[in-house]
């Protein structure tokens, strides 16, 4: 009888893709801190761009915890929301609303990131993988909170003052 | 002087992401409750199946509210998280690990269209687009609802049996 891939297979090949993916956001929040304009989101961008270099390592503690080589591999999930992201910062947004963008892009990153360490956190206490799983809802918890910091940003001007610029309130009375 | 896009551009260009998203995510789900083994985890999807043909109808009527033509276009973020999905399915998982695959599949899906439908309902607000904001409140609502479940699913069972089969007990204490 052929042996089949079990959970512990999953969860290595899940480990990987968040190793690679934790890599891939490394570049993509490295150009979308060069292109935010409100210093809040740069320096929210760049304050989580040490943190993602940081849960890197930190997944390397997971593979070693249970006794694995650090690898990835080809994580597609998060080069679609990258590539999505791309693809809007290559238009032609007046600078106000680029921002409420980047952060609409950014959010889509930490809820995939979100998913991902989540399972990955329920995976290794079903196998009693400890010390995994607490590395990993370290991660997790930031992850959520570079979440809460850009709705935070959003909502205190970005999001108002681009609506303004889309719709100014003279214009809006006789629309 | 060129006119630069503004963030009603982003919110029709995001709305038809999410309405591109929906429709994809329907026939990925009918592959999913399909390839289930638990029939908690079938109905789950089936259910969600259902809800997802409503969120489609319901993003015509937000195109309607504000006085545009539904339409799509191809939306990378979820089909990357698809795509990384099919390759899963294809693996040769026993049956309990890959029904926890498929619910660690669904919750990136999931997550990434709370962060869409979050973005969204934020810049509707923000242009005083009440009625949308409210539809596109009801699906975030069901998105959260599908992932709760998901979870709750995995908790009852799945991961549990899955861990077994991959470190059976009596293993476990020689290993």
């Amino acid at each position: 009888m052929p042996k089949h891939k079990t959970l512990h297979d999953a969860f290595i090949d899940e480990l990987r893709d968040a190793y690679d993916a934790e890599k891939q956001l490394i570049k993509a929040l490295t150009k979308m801190a060069k292109k935010a304009r409100s210093q809040k989101l740069k320096s929210a961008f760049d304050s989580h761009l040490t943190e993602t270099q940081n849960h890197v390592t930190r997944l390397e503690q997971v593979f070693e915890s249970i006794g694995g080589k650090p690898s990835g591999k080809h994580c597609d999930g998060i080069a679609g929301i990258i590539e999505e992201g791309k693809n809007v910062m290559d238009e032609d947004f007046e600078e106000t609303a680029m921002d409420a963008c980047l952060i609409a892009g950014g959010q889509r990153a930490e809820h995939y990131e979100m998913a991902a360490y989540g399972s990955l956190i329920a995976w290794a206490k079903a196998m009693g993988h400890e010390e995994a799983a607490g590395l990993l809802e370290q991660t997790l918890e930031e992850e959520k909170a570079a979440d809460e910091k850009l709705t935070s940003i959003a909502e205190t001007g970005i999001n108002q003052r681009a609506a303004e610029i889309a719709h100014p309130p003279a214009r809006k009375d006789v629309a």
